[in-house]
């Protein structure tokens, strides 16, 4: 005995979110069914144009549905020359919420893991790598995450920018070991920026 | 600085879905975008799917892209004298997991809540009354919860059934197979003990 044919291939569908079981899946479907018809069209709508026109910036990498972002297209930010190096979008977020940084980003959308077989090209450092030669950067901050990937992370890319001569620095002092960056509070994240050291 | 125009409307559709904030609705998004594209696809095909086209069952109200479920459309079990009237769809999975019963199911989709404004007609009593006068029913086994609300409700549909002369019944409750004493809560524990049977 199964759900209905269309029932089922929501409820499997919805598995596909992180942290969505089985149980959670039913709940789902059966409370967008009988409350929220409305709310669920919408969000099926926003799945599909997100996924069909969201590509990652030509320069920092995060995720837009233009060429370049909001801060690479702003004439100051974007040719900026203090680069911040941060996992992900979510941490330039976390980041432009403590309007400390004028800089631009470039967003690695993860961090070297070996283990997972990913290596310094899966996350843009090719790219990275041309900006360095190519733009005239002066520094690089790297935000990576305090964890033990994030500072490996973090050490690769200050090896390369030495190879270029641009200064690397980490944020540091403030930023609670283990945590992740997107959760931290602003406070925080200022105290990180400003005691910055050179690499 | 918001994430550009599609992320924010994907991330503010997620937060549709029960138990889902802000946090974790931009955890799914970016999470999707950066490496489940397909499902996120699939899943926005599947919501279109279902919202357009699961309706009730036009006999017991359960979720169905078809005028009647399939538990319904099946000669023997949809013109069965018994019906076991539950709050959910996912309680008839329930009890048909247990393989036990086999006759037909009519299911409320809630429970009577005069706080909330649901009476009566809202949770289908209508048809049901309907369906005791002009079917013949021998038996209404009543597996709504054991919270307030469903005791309520199984007590009014029991009434219902006595207008109608048709048997009701309710399904036992008292302490789970498997469960330890010392962690039931009192109320069970009550109910256990006024429900006790002869050996
Ligand atoms: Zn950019
Ligand atoms: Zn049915």
């Amino acid at each position: 005995m199964k759900f209905s044919p269309l029932i089922n291939e929501l409820i499997t569908s919805l598995k596909c979110l992180p942290g969505v079981g089985q149980k959670s899946a039913q709940r789902m479907a059966f409370q967008l069914l009988e409350r929220n018809r409305n709310g669920a069209m919408q969000l099926s709508v926003a799945l599909h144009n997100a996924m069909q026109h969201v590509q990652h910036c030509q320069q920092c990498r995060t995720f837009t549905e233009q060429n370049l972002c909001d801060i690479c297209a702003d004439g100051l930010r974007g040719e900026s020359a203090q680069i911040c190096v941060v996992e992900s979008p979510q941490d330039v977020m976390a980041i432009e919420q403590t309007a400390e940084f004028k800089g631009r980003y470039f967003v690695l959308m993860g961090h070297l893991s070996p283990i997972d077989g990913i290596g310094p090209a899966d996350i843009g450092l090719d790219l990275l790598a041309q900006q360095l030669s190519e733009l005239q950067i002066e520094e690089v901050i790297l935000a990576t995450n305090p964890t033990v990937e994030g500072e490996a992370t973090a050490h690769y890319i200050a090896q390369l920018c030495k190879q270029h001569n641009v200064n690397a620095s980490r944020i540091a002092h403030g930023v609670p070991f283990g945590g992740e960056l997107e959760y931290i509070d602003g406070n925080t994240l200022t105290h990180a920026f400003a005691g910055r050291k050179s690499l």
